[in-house]
């Protein structure tokens, strides 16, 4: 199941000519009748925004939260692109504001792909049109624009979840698609993701529960550490199956964002291994999340990953710089719930259990700094040769 | 000229066991006569630090900032090994103690290699008498005790510098050595640097003017962006040359601290490009170092400059996330002075002069974040397959 997952959304996919060789590089999220519903957005933090995060921005703005479609293109980031860029993604929005009958405000555009490249806006526009023309609900089409956004993904990313709505009867569903094979990729930059819901929410606390959702999810997983240009995740609530209790919206949200993630993880650039880094017993759970986002995005825990090599000394030593309190006396790592270090010291332990684990695919990293009841956990990935490999050039 | 340039110091290596094979991995810096002179040292900032930079800290407190002897290990950090490891840390100060006739307060102690590994110190013990009674002045003592402070490293790294003394006269020199193959670098952990001098200055100075030479070297410099549990600087100065101008000591001592640095970006594991990151035009000077440091240790980054990439755009990225002020539409970045992107977007150029220059093994990457006056540059390396399979495992 995918963005089209809930009822009164479609979606297309199709080929404007960005990408060399007419590989699949637009798609369109709408309502079905081309009326604006409530709608949030959550941001890259990068003060070096990409044009289409700056128009998107700006159209939630002047709607007060509302939108009725979505774009987004692949294989260039507009990205560094300056007035240029921001009249292209404008473009590109009133192609589709005129494909489904909405104002061009209520258009909400993301890009990913090469930064710095102009954005070949006059190739484009006139291919939107029948892409636009194509939407539809169903399976299909929500597949075809899922794989219209990808860039060096190896496989679609969709999710769908549901939850109950406050009157009673079938409930309400939440559909998303996203893209990502770092959270800056590579050559073709950027995590998007796109969700839908026919849950009745207005835009505040849709943009309430967007944010509780991408907290411990899109934002809590690093392949590299590097923030994107152009990180967007949008969410389209039309109100269809009624009013909901905002935490069940919020629950259904987090685990269509956390099945997103996953699969982003499982799917970065050379990564063979994905990785659950928890931080326990930190002073806050802000702490944790330091501490383990430090331990996540270190190359050499990442080095040990791939190598399939239960190294604990380099986790206790990233701890012991992620600039939070901690106990050196105290601290304890595990591998796969194995506890190899205690009190700061090596403890011993059954070696085979950790090297059949650290020999999976999903591997277990649970650490406790001794010092308070704070929590979190960080999802990451290990650096292999493919990595680099993907990364060394933008040819 | 190495660590025994200066008047008065003595040196030597040798092998005591730690390392398998019999490889030397001991060594000892001392002053001829066995008595204390001023002594002072920067460690690092990890909260779990290893024993030795415990046990020197408390030393240097003990003796208001004397000492008469170093002693370096290599092969085992000492590091995550509790209280046995501070014993072991303290028993080779003792045996250096007895070996140069000083007393064990005025003994520091610095260690590198694998964390978490209990130290073999009953092993170690008898083989340091040894050691330290081949110490020697000149230039192959000096060598001889370069070399048993290698890990990874493929090469000795010494230096020396001469400055002008108060009362005229030959003047003063400082003579340093140093070992580091990442800043927390693969199995074998750490930068460690012993730095000597016939300055005549008081602990206090000597304090102030090694944290001044610090800062621009070994502190803005990162292979990997991790911060060793053992990194420790450390320097002693005689007074045989008489008393000197601190800003002259200061410069001789940065000089030989940057000639240090460069030598370890050089030999950084896997790294077949040095690069320097400048960034001006920041808000203040701790601004530019911050935004120098995060594209320096961007792995996009490091990937593109392995693959002699100018991809200019990840560069825009970092900056925009480095957490300091900037303007996006104002920013530029010259690859070997070539300006490739100028007020935030792409700049035409000399395309075959910056492929040229990033062809080369050193790279210059300037940026101008547009916002005010303040500069800073780190020193980085590439990002290549040499770094992961260095990493991959400690066997």
């Amino acid at each position: 199941m995918s963005v089209t997952a809930a009822p009164g959304f479609v979606a297309a996919g199709g080929a404007v000519g960005i990408k060399a060789g007419g590989a699949p590089d637009l798609a369109v999220v709408a309502t079905d009748d081309g009326r604006p519903v409530a709608a949030a957005g959550v941001f890259t933090a990068n003060l070096a925004p990409a044009a289409p995060v700056e128009v998107s921005r700006a159209h939630l703005l002047a709607t007060g939260g509302h939108a009725a479609a979505v774009v987004l293109s692949s294989g260039n980031a507009n990205a560094a692109t300056g007035e240029p860029g921001r009249r292209a993604a404008l473009a590109l929005c009133r192609a589709v504001a005129a494909g489904v009958g909405a104002q061009v405000t209520e258009v909400l555009v993301c890009q990913t792909g090469l930064i710095g490249i102009p954005f070949p806006i006059e190739v484009v526009t006139p291919a939107v049109g029948p892409v636009v023309a194509r939407r539809a609900g169903g399976e299909a089409a929500g597949a075809a624009a899922a794989e219209a956004i990808m860039t060096t993904d190896t496989v679609a990313k969709t999710a769908a979840a549901r939850g109950p709505v406050a009157g009673g009867g079938p409930g309400f569903t939440v559909g998303g698609m996203a893209k990502g094979a770092a959270m800056l990729a590579p050559n073709m930059a950027t995590m998007l993701a796109v969700l839908t819901t026919d849950a009745g929410i207005d835009p505040a606390g849709l943009r309430a529960v967007l944010a509780e959702a991408v907290g411990p999810t899109f934002n809590s997983m690093t392949v590299d550490g590097c923030t994107s240009t152009n990180d967007t995740v949008l969410v389209l609530a039309n109100g269809r199956a009624g009013p909901v209790d905002p935490a069940d919206l919020s629950g259904a949200l987090r685990q269509v964002c956390a099945s997103l993630a996953e699969q982003m993880a499982a799917d970065a650039e050379g990564a063979t291994k994905v990785a659950h880094v928890t931080v326990a017993g930190a002073r806050t759970d802000a702490e944790a999340h330091q501490a383990a986002r430090k331990v996540a995005d270190s190359l050499l825990v990442k080095c040990s990953l791939n190598g399939a090599d239960p190294y604990w000394g380099r986790v206790v030593s990233e701890l012991g710089t992620a600039g939070v309190a901690m106990d050196p006396g105290r601290v304890s790592v595990a591998y796969g719930g194995v506890v190899v270090c205690r009190s700061g010291v090596a403890s011993p332990h059954d070696e085979a259990a950790v090297a059949a684990h650290m020999a999976g695919r999903s591997v277990e990293i649970a650490c406790d700094l001794g010092v308070g009841d704070g929590a979190a956990v960080v999802l990451t990935t290990d650096l292999g040769h493919g990595y680099i490999d993907e990364n060394r050039t933008t040819s």
